[in-house]
């Protein structure tokens, strides 16, 4: 592993690391904040999946959620939204290839030797962080951005006990049934819809939903709502009866403006449940 | 007055306007945070002027002030660095023309027919904003971070009256000193270092001071911190008894991490000078 930045920030540290990683064949590089508590024992950590087009930086420097996570004590990890490099697959779309993993194992080529991305998030990024840095892997929640949002949604409801609470900023809530989805799931995974289930949030909601919290937030005004489909995941979640809190915030857009506004809620959120 | 984009944000609104500058004699772009308040009356205005190489929009998305303005209940402008454009004047390096514009008005070629952003900030933009928004152009104060801490300090001490309180953030301290600076002053403004004193805070601290208070924060760590001289003005603050507070910070760098940390800070420090 190799540091390529550490910056004091809030009083801990934001860093940005790389290696090379065997579930995306490729090297990956990955943002990290700890708190000044993380000298002195493991702290709990919030991971921060991101958007369409968006590297590890994008929410490290436009999210604010530092200063949120420096007061609650707790580490935040941003990881890539894809494999990156010379010899990896891309598509000229910017919601295909490059940017656009989508949070899947591909099975399908020029894809499947590189865009591994559920197995990097939830494997071996967080084997890596747990032995390089302070971190508590007993203590472990879960956001995200749009496509990210979709990611945190899938990975906490996929991987029962990892997580102890989840939240999203307008997730893509129901990627089976919009063109935010469709199109990367028939790309990474093939024809078969059978094997894009587990990879729907409002589909797993409706199967085994989330053993925890759930926040969600959705501006009213977003440009892509009727990608995101948050009437489907809502409808799912009431039917369950899911422990809940999903919001439609008027006004607010997709843009990390929205993101920015909301993030002290959704960092207190987290907290809360990580240190409950 | 264009409308470039408007995101709500922290119960505000973060715009983004270009204009026909006369100043500059080209179109100029700043950024605008108006908080909810707003809507009711003319709200107080903190100045936030930018660093080499920034835009408008670098302090609007990383610096992580609107939360803070937003909870305060004042305004946020964020001004361009320099005149932009096919017909405006440029240099190879990153520190002279486009993204560098010091805060003065040039009187040397091929600079004086756009260079003028001290009458762009002083003058133009103030009344711009003042006639098109629900600002109260009585209750002004200025931030800025590095060339814009310059920025920030010698527009407060050249326009006695005009802002209620001053503070920066890594500011270029003695710029007649120091290679951040001389270069440019030379470019600008020409040889006579006559023409040059009134743009270096540590000689304006020496001349006139503030009639207000001062807020100056320097990362311990900042990489350029040779280029900043901060302790030739805290000699001219001291010598003067001058109401301020300096502080250095014990593993902070140059980057927008360190501003962003004690941004809360000063936005703070100056909602105590608007409110009062």
């Amino acid at each position: 592993m190799q540091t390529i930045s550490e910056n004091k920030a809030f009083g801990g540290t934001q860093g940005v690391y790389s290696h090379t990683s065997t579930a995306c064949n490729c090297d990956m590089t990955f943002g990290l904040f700890l708190p000044a508590e993380a000298a002195d024992g493991p702290v709990p950590v919030l991971w921060y999946l991101s958007g369409l087009t968006c590297t590890h930086e994008n929410a490290m420097t436009k999210a604010g959620a530092q200063a949120w996570a420096a007061e609650q004590g707790i580490a935040l990890v941003f990881p890539d939204t894809s494999p990156r490099g010379e010899g990896v697959a891309d598509d000229e779309a910017y919601d295909l290839g490059q940017g656009a993993g989508f949070y899947v194992n591909a099975t399908q080529n020029p894809w499947a030797p590189h865009f591994r991305m559920w197995d990097y998030v939830a494997e071996e990024l967080p084997a890596l962080i747990a032995e390089h840095f302070g971190i508590d892997p007993e203590r472990q929640s879960i956001t995200g951005h749009s496509m990210g949002g979709h990611g945190a949604l899938t990975l906490a409801m996929n991987l029962p006990g990892r997580f102890r609470s989840v939240s999203a900023f307008a997730p893509i809530c129901n990627p089976t049934g919009a063109d935010w989805g469709r199109k990367q799931l028939t790309a990474y995974l093939g024809e078969d819809e059978a094997a894009w289930a587990r990879h729907d949030a409002s589909l797993m909601m409706a199967k085994t939903g989330f053993d925890g919290p759930i926040l969600i937030d959705t501006g009213a005004a977003d440009q892509f709502i009727d990608l995101l489909r948050p009437e489907t995941l809502a409808s799912a979640i009431a039917t369950r009866r899911q422990q809940a809190v999903m919001r439609l915030q008027p006004g607010y857009d997709h843009s990390y403006f929205f993101v920015s506004t909301f993030m002290e809620d959704h960092v207190t959120f987290h907290a809360d449940a990580l240190w409950a």
